[in-house]
């Protein structure tokens, strides 16, 4: 797969490099680590909201920062976690004196160095604690969910905590509200073809045409099942089956439906696809509050989406509702 | 190429479907001809807005009906313009009795409907008219600038519309305003991979792998040079080479500098190459007012990007600057 790209080793500042220029005024470079934050960050008496992980997701992580989404983000190389120096930097510019929510994938490598981090601002007596999405359901049975990859959710829950902490609530308050956000967050991906790394352009999986695969990861990670090409109807039936289960979502729910397109899925499909969730959540008696279409967290150029279904209660539904300004997502009210 | 569908000859009617699933409340279908208007249209005394074009290129241009954006959107078939009844509901559709115009791409199929339609609307006492749009400067010569294509200068005109026509300016200044931003409109595109039909999953034309072709259609239309792959730097100055003369752009000009990706094409990649025209204009003592990346004209899978710059002027920039919400594209003030 071909890039528009300059030098293979420069594609990650050259991104951030551009980003900037494009939201001049609005976000700010911390240093030379790719640490980004919204202008405004931070702000003294609000908890500071950091997010971050391997970049190659666009618009996932690096555009989730601005107006009632996330603070700062701390950007690795493609694929790859930052480093735990970035990450302290990060958290110091996110520090307004009322605590640090680290929020991010729960991927091994993000993990390690996003608490390396954690200890080492700890140590500088910064309040800081960690919430780990945690969303797909392919990755591990739901009596190990804790080690669940983060996928789809993502754009949802920062866009809660950037709520929350912007609304002024407090530390502790905002951890128990991301965390029932996380768990009543399930996603499950299928893709049609794979994505390549783009410093080489060699592809990370094969995907024979005519197939697709179920539950496969951000990075090519394997999936559950590959089987022929099906309808996208037969395709919504697959994944909600084991979504609804998972929770399990119950008759009377309300939820956000997102459909995520991973990178050169048309956002033709991704509207053939949410038509489908439509029958198929109106039939099983759950309410769609709120459905989303779009690239929300990409694999590069691999063809497929995901569906993530979050279940509503008042609290998550205010702060959702809330309007949010930020590069890569912007609501209003 | 395989697409998440169902039955082929039913992606136009269940995409709509899925649209106005996600955006109800904000959107409604006039009749069973693919017309979608706003919740508001038409308002009494407001100039009317209407876009359209064949299907398949979204989010342009289902997605652009909104607060200070267009009134009705007609939807054609794949690639296909629509027909003069479902252009004729659109127009009276958006008529509050202060007129209605029509701005849609200078494809021959459009204009010969779009035409129909709006003589059909005379001749029902409707004050209608219309502006076509022709960016892309790689489809005719200077001197034929008629000939010349729409593209993907579309988004920011149809914005600059619904902003002026929602101000409350008038008929006749719109169309001035309208046609003077459509004249400062520039654009040429560059593809690395081609687009296949939905309906078929058959490629419009063939691209061998390590070569990109400048100034291709959005439907698969030939270039004007099919060159060896270049980084993201040089194609930038092939691309702004060409726009600078054309218009011309000249030391001191305020612009508006648009990447627009193809479909596959990632951000990650869009971001380096607005980087590349930052120094680029910067060097040519051209301001960028304002860069926006994204996908906002889009050719199925096809991968590439499209350059476009909008000279501005004191009246360009403060309809540009009023925030709009439409589906496919938002922006706070």
């Amino acid at each position: 797969m071909k890039k528009l790209i300059n030098n293979p080793g420069d594609i990650v500042n050259e991104l951030v490099e551009g980003f900037l220029f494009v939201n001049k005024g609005k976000v700010k470079k911390i240093d030379n680590l790719n640490v980004v934050a919204r202008i405004e960050a931070p702000v003294k008496g609000q908890v500071g909201i950091v997010i971050g992980g391997g970049a190659g997701h666009e618009p996932l992580f690096l555009e989730y920062i601005g107006r009632n989404m996330a603070d700062v983000i701390v950007h690795g190389n493609i694929f790859a976690a930052p480093p735990p120096k970035a990450i302290l930097e990060g958290i110091k510019s996110a520090n307004g004196d009322a605590g640090v929510i680290l929020l991010y994938n729960n991927y091994s490598g993000d993990v390690f160095n996003f608490d390396i981090a954690q200890d080492l601002a700890r140590k500088e007596g910064i309040l800081v604690d960690t919430v780990l999405i945690n969303d797909d359901v392919s990755s591990a049975p739901l009596e190990f969910m804790d080690d669940r990859r983060g996928t789809t959710a993502d754009h949802i829950v920062i866009k809660i905590a950037g709520a929350a902490a912007q609304s002024g609530m407090d530390f502790k308050s905002i951890k128990k509200l991301l965390k029932k956000a996380v768990y009543n967050s399930r996603s499950l991906g299928v893709c049609l073809s794979a994505c390549s790394l783009p410093e080489t352009g060699i592809a990370t999986f094969t995907l024979e045409e005519g197939k697709m695969e179920f539950g496969m990861g951000l990075h090519g990670e394997a999936g559950i099942k590959r089987v022929d090409l099906m309808t996208a109807d037969q395709t919504v039936k697959v994944i909600l089956d084991l979504l609804m289960e998972d929770l399990p979502f119950k008759k009377g729910d309300e939820v956000i439906a997102v459909v995520n397109g991973y990178g050169s899925t048309t956002r033709m499909e991704m509207f053939i696809v949410i038509r489908g969730i439509n029958f198929y959540l109106k039939e099983k008696g759950i309410t769609v509050y709120s459905a989303e279409v779009g690239e929300f967290c990409t694999s590069q150029e691999m063809a497929g989406v995901s569906i993530t279904l979050i279940k509503l209660d008042d609290e998550i539904k205010k702060y959702y509702d809330i309007s949010a300004d930020s590069p890569g997502y912007k609501k209003f009210q």
